[in-house]
């Protein structure tokens, strides 16, 4: 078959069938065309629309765009005539004949079923709301967001039938972003999530600026809790989200936005092999089990980049990556998928959390499967630029890295400015397979605006590098309970009285020279102070004089965060060269 | 020598002196003492302050910055409470006497003059502020922007003389900073500039956006022209700035901001080697030609990461690491300095401008010495993030790549918002070797706010990807002038009917197909239109047909910026996968 193709493709005329229009079909089309100017080129669309601003909805909704037809990226008319691809909509592709080499497309218009005949299938399904069969799910007023018309629904039920409070079934990113545009619309929201943290994604340390944020703008949380099923009030309209844990959430609409699944019902019937997670089983040229059949996308399970496990990533941009390299192998090029690194930002209201790499939970289920690696994980609570220049925000940013050879793994920052920024750095790092070393000496931009002599970044590479080094090994706060080691708090007396961790002892960093004989030396010491600079030195300079030493990394701000305890003060330190 | 210096490492004991306390002096004393608690360590600095915040001066002028103590990161008191490191502020050390390991220093309060041994010296001497021996150079009026007291000067200039009128000798970084925060005073300003651009390290065609915002900021802009003289008005109290062409600016202050030189007259005194760009020669341990002298920052020459060729990189981020290296090696580590990549970033008003790694000019001037290498260039015009959400504004980007083998070379940006970002990415993939094919790639921070899923980096490598793989050759408006070529402008009629270039034939896009049989088979065609984008499309599908298209890089945008004629048109290109 694959010589059957071979053939189409010398005679310049392979036919091109691909299954959804949105993000990995239209790139996948639009890149078919590049390649081959006599492929027959035709989109299969279910709904009404193609290639549009998925990402875009939450803000359609909170009417930051105003203009559902801005949301509209291409439309059939510039398909046709910018690319000379067939796009039809409402259709729906029941079924493959995998002997044919024929789909089934019923048109959702006029109803009429009819086949057509492929050369190369693509599916690029995508995916859908997850919706558990829970008592009540299918009232009125409870709502998923993923196209178009569901976020035309949504519209209508604020300004229609003016609802004024809503609960948000989960907190990954559809739920953060649009409880951020349902506050821009007046209405006072309820988080449920099932996990103790928001945002699944990240580490729930992590997670705990953004929940604080949350709460400040109004928005209450209900972390820890599932939903047991939703109910309808009689008289007043409104509905009822019951918790496992027994809580009752009045509302007027509910957003469910529990995360996605797979869209493989017609990979499924047709045969295709369905990796573990639920998606369609794809190589890294994008073939399914199939070899006339390619898929790409949000229905598509593909390897983690960093620790090369299958995974689900529904991101636009890697749909689009995988959309050009199926066009690719289709027209007979050579191009395979690196893989995903699960890049991703989100914003809420003014606190933006990034990610990239893996996170230590996923490292931690790893290590559970029996996959073990080395990690080490440090904290640092840098500006996102120099202190000195009005308007500095600290930006909470993780490091994760190899013990072994001191790759970095993976990094994810919380902070108001400059987040997706160290991001993105760090994501370009991890994809070249850069080691902290690489981090510390990484020559970033600095004016007094954007970042520092030392980027935050630089500052990672170094608290990581000098933990390698065995110069400053660095400790965490589950070490203080576990261990019988000595804290010391080397923040000034003034600091460690407004609050400081139990069973602490105070020197400053200013006296420790001269107070060193009152600290033991036949037990470790722990040494913290507000984000782990003093700290830092404070540990250098015992373990130059002979001390077990070591610097807990992100000192109290990062305690605060991992414990839920409020800080005592504002970090203060300062850093000595500019 | 060496062996002496080893034994006073094992001792524990050793002496280092540090002749300079701003950025690299500062970092490598801090650093010094973090891998030695027994060694002493002495700072002596000239001036009356140590690791101030010289990158913040321009901002205390604008008053952006209001307390002067806002810039000293750090003090004599902390250096010694929290690093037990000794400064002596007001310290000129006067020579170095390398047979006895002695220097000498001059107390600028006493008048007293003395010695000092030393087990390791390093010059962390900076640069001082170009002042060339021009009529009329030491008029009072005419400044420099490198310390606080000349900060403190100009400020005494603008309140207690009420200075209305400036003018900046001088485009590069401080010049247009200090622009900025003239104007921000209320002072009208001129540049006089003796190349034809600002911002010298950039590109020509890349400058001029910054030149266009500058004058729409109400700066005059006098390029291309040096300053021959200054004279005084003997009645007004006014300076008349005398340019080479024989023009004439009168005004009540001048900032000269023409550069920095090293600071060398220690060093060469000493007989150390100079480089041939005037700065003393360091090797990549920051050795000086003598075994017991090392030296760092703004007082040495640096290999270019990219080139390996001798360069000048005044800034405060290289001279810190190479402190840090400086440190580690007199304390007995393996440490080496890998080079400069000149990555920079300067803001002026709305606009951010911000390069790394090779300029075209840097590398055209390597090829007149002989070193060819064989590079491309493209240019491209994102929006800093989608457009479908409000606010996108867009970045003018140039992508500089070699020929042989796709490694990126260089990159530079403007725009008003996600420039830096760009460039620090593009920064961490430089550093790491990457090619334009990893920068296609790369996965990065996608959010409606922040990016695209297509981020303007990974369009960068497409193009830059799309030419070396000879699907999308490019050309450049200077091709145009120079060939035969039919030219093709491939948007729309009522764009085209704006204004296009000379003998250009308008063949919208989506007309391309239809109309093929009207193009030339026997000339090469050169395809343009707004961006770059539809163009893109149009000579890809003309390659397909047997026709030799290539694109011509960045369309009337960059044609605007390389020739100065205003564009016809706003750029209005949509991509078609989200």
């Amino acid at each position: 078959m694959e010589n059957n193709l071979e053939e189409k493709r010398q005679s310049g005329k392979p036919r091109v069938l691909i299954v959804g229009g949105v993000a990995g079909g239209a790139s996948c089309a639009a890149r078919a065309r590049r390649l081959s100017e006599k492929a027959e080129i035709i989109i299969f669309e279910r709904g009404s629309y193609v290639s549009f601003a998925n990402c875009g909805l939450p803000y359609y909704v909170g009417d930051v765009i105003t203009d559902e037809r801005d949301l509209l990226i291409a439309t059939p008319e510039i398909f046709k005539k910018r690319f000379n691809i067939e796009v039809r909509l409402r259709s729906e592709v029941r079924s493959i004949d995998r002997e044919k080499h024929e789909i089934e497309i019923r048109n959702g218009g006029t109803g009429k079923v009819y086949r057509e005949k492929y050369d190369a299938l693509v599916l690029a399904t995508g995916a859908a709301p997850v919706r558990p069969p829970l008592p009540g799910i299918d009232l009125s007023g409870i709502f998923s967001l993923r196209t178009i018309p569901d976020s035309r629904r949504i519209r209508e039920q604020i300004t229609e039938r003016k609802a004024k409070r809503a609960v948000v079934v989960g907190g990954g990113f559809i739920g953060l972003e649009t409880t951020e545009n349902l506050v821009r619309r007046g209405i006072s929201v309820t988080i449920v999530e099932m996990l103790e943290q928001v945002m699944p994604p990240i580490d729930p340390e992590m997670a705990v600026p953004i929940q604080e944020h949350l709460t400040a703008n109004g928005v209450s949380l209900c972390l820890g809790d599932g939903v047991a099923g939703f109910e309808q009030d009689p008289v007043g309209n409104t509905i009822s989200v019951i918790t496992k844990s027994g809580g009752r959430y009045i509302c007027d609409m509910v957003l469910l936005a529990i995360g996605v699944h797979p869209e493989i019902t017609l990979a499924k019937e047709a045969g295709l092999e369905i990796g573990r997670l639920g998606g369609i089983r794809v190589n890294d040229q994008m073939f399914t089990s199939d070899e006339r059949i390619w898929a790409v996308g949000d229905a598509v399970e593909a390897r983690d980049f960093v620790s090369g496990e299958w995974s689900l990533f529904p991101l636009a941009g890697v749909a689009n990556r995988q959309g050009r390299i199926a066009a690719d192998v289709i027209l007979g090029r050579e191009a395979r998928f690196r893989g995903v690194q699960g890049t991703i930002v989100c914003k809420v209201f003014n606190v933006t959390v990034a990610a990239t790499g893996m996170s230590e939970k996923s490292l931690n289920r790893r290590k559970l499967s029996g996959q073990e690696g080395h990690y080490e994980k440090i904290y640092l609570h840098p500006g996102h630029h120099v202190n000195y220049y009005p308007g500095a925000k600290p930006i909470t940013m993780k490091l994760i890295f190899s013990t072994e050879d001191g790759r970095v793994l993976g990094a994810q920052a919380v902070g108001e400015e400059g987040v997706e920024k160290r991001i993105d750095v760090i994501a370009m790092a991890i994809q070249q397979g850069a080691t902290v070393f690489d981090l510390e000496e990484a020559e970033l931009c600095y004016a007094p605006q954007f970042g520092a002599a030392k980027d935050p970044v630089n500052i990672a590479g170094m608290i990581a590098a000098n933990a390698l080094r065995g110069d400053a090994p660095v400790a965490h706060w589950a070490d203080v309970r576990s261990s019988q080691a000595y804290v010391l708090d080397v923040r000034e007396r003034h600091e460690f009285a407004l609050g400081h961790v139990e069973g602490a002892n105070n020197i400053p960093l200013h006296s420790l020279r001269g107070s060193m004989s009152e600290l033991p030396r036949d037990r470790e010491i722990l040494v913290y102070c507000a984000v782990g600079l003093r700290s830092y030195y404070a540990s250098r300079a015992l373990r130059l004089n002979g001390f077990s030493a070591r610097n807990i990394s992100g000192g109290v701000k990062t305690y605060h965060a991992a414990s839920g305890e409020p800080a005592s003060e504002k970090p203060n330190d300062t850093l000595p060269p500019k």
